[in-house]
């Protein structure tokens, strides 16, 4: 038998509002080295590009490898992108227009840059190596300040004719509903996004009923970040629990109709609100979901927590970047 | 070069709760004979499946070719089913359960057979030979009594892990909404499909308003098709026209997220509705998707009418036959 040709070494960033992440893998998929950095959003774009090179850098360095011997980088970015051209068209939490980032690092790495959707690299992560091992057909779901998804269809990402789909977030689930960042009405992420959450739970307080997260955000709601959310939850706050329910129904509905139309094996739910609520927000979406589903769409579907945590993207991004060296 | 292997003939046949279709299709894809009988559905599955026979063998007469000479042969039926089995699980249109319709046709006919969803077959003829043409990515959404879907994925029908894909029906647009015969609320057909308008039309004339349908069906509601609905729509009828504006309001905001979930490069609307309204009502259906997806994910997106009729179904089974034979 030949012998198999030994798989190259490949990397990957997550390139977030707050955070950037590197790492690089080897031919077993483990991460030989990772880095960290802030992003420092409020700086300009050459600058943040700076951080990511000096990130992947570093991520380098740790490993012990020099970036010659990486054969392909893969890039997840905040959207909307041009995957093809490699451009960043808009990104509003970087302050980003139309940044050609592919060229950028190429030019600054020498290695061939790949770039993708924030989401697609997490998704794919998880189908590759986290909760979604095994599938063939999955959709990956990010709740956290937004929401945000993506597809593995064949057992491939699809990324589609526009190359954006997975926007889980802007199904509108209530027509009237609440007025979502997008303009329209009713998307599942004004009702079950953090931000979403957050504005009503700002609202109820406006209308004169306590709430912990008043106390525990110091009056500042701006901070209520995830776990703040999950420790007012835990403690049974009346209104954070009222708005976390009509997250959970809103999701378990959405996700329902989503089984019923794209009819997965799995799908698996992550994010920030995901990871601080724990498993137990993943089994109540999922029971709505077994609820509002037809039960021939929903046999034997598995609905389970992300796996990875903040490993997915850095290790989908890399297994990106391989899979482009076909 | 190697001449290309002629390619077999193979039929299709369209099983609806009102009639049956059939047709022989040639290798240039043309219908080289066709038939058409009532289904009957109040009588027994034997007697059903008998008239499918009888209805295939018509049809193997028109085109004057013998069972022998046909390579295989598709059934699209009303569901859910077991696909892979060969069996109708369920088809309450037919008074159907657990009806081994594969079997049952290859015993009588001895072609080898395939079942599918009747919305797939619509879906596939309109993506191979219809509006959907040239397609890559393509949804299918057909309004009649109901609504159904299908979906073509990377140029091949989307079946999914239970085979049950395409359900656009009942994704959820309005959370509390109208009752759905699945039993939730606000599901797309429950608003947009025919009986579900029928339903609003006779809620309001329950309450005191006038409506042409009244006139036209001679008070029985009931009898109110797609073609009255449409007339009464041409001739403004106020209750028709907002029940349609709602209707058209919830499959725009229902598409616009699909388009930005699944990224299609195509969308053909049809069904009786569809073909009653004209373009004119697929338009208005775009305009609101257009105006509830992002940009960039309904950028150049072709939303189109159906361009095939009655004839998508049983080409769309007649060409998923062939495909079969790998």
């Amino acid at each position: 038998m030949p012998k198999e040709p030994a798989r190259p070494l490949v990397a990957g960033i997550d390139l977030g509002g707050t955070n950037i992440l590197a790492a690089v893998v080897d031919a077993k998929n483990n991460i030989i080295g990772r880095a960290k950095k802030k992003t420092k959003s409020d700086q300009s774009s050459n600058e943040i590009v700076g951080r990511i090179v000096k990130c992947l850098r570093d991520c380098l360095d740790a490993a012990g490898v020099k970036a010659g011997e990486v054969a392909a980088l893969c890039v997840g970015a905040p959207g909307p992108l041009d995957p093809p051209a490699g451009v960043v068209i808009s990104a509003p939490n970087l302050g980003w227009s139309n940044v050609p980032l592919k060229a950028l690092l190429e030019k600054e790495l020498g290695i061939p840059t790949l770039l993708d959707n924030d989401v697609n690299i997490g998704t794919y992560g998880e189908f590759m190596l986290g909760a979604g091992c095994g599938a063939k057909d999955m959709i990956g779901i990010f709740v956290g300040t937004g929401i945000g998804g993506g597809l593995v269809l064949q057992g491939r990402l699809h990324r589609g004719f526009n190359h954006t789909a997975g926007e889980v977030g802007h199904l509108v689930v209530k027509m009237g509903g609440p007025l979502c960042g997008c303009g329209n009405r009713g998307c599942l992420e004004a009702i079950a996004g953090r931000a979403g959450m957050v504005r009503e739970i700002a609202y109820q307080i406006s209308r004169g009923r306590k709430s912990l997260v008043d106390k525990l955000t110091g009056g500042d709601l701006e901070q209520a970040r995830s776990r703040v959310l999950a420790e007012a939850y835990a403690k049974q706050d009346p209104v954070v629990v009222e708005v976390f329910q009509a997250a959970i129904e809103a999701l378990g509905v959405t996700l329902g109709g989503l089984v019923n139309f794209l009819s997965p094996d799995t799908v698996v739910i992550g994010g920030g609100i995901a990871a601080a609520m724990g498993k137990p927000y993943v089994d109540a979406i999922a029971e709505v979901a077994r609820r509002n589903a037809f039960p021939q769409c929903m046999k034997n579907v598995r609905i389970v927590p992300a796996a990875l945590g903040d490993d997915a993207g850095v290790l989908g991004a890399a297994l990106l970047a391989r899979e482009s060296l076909g």
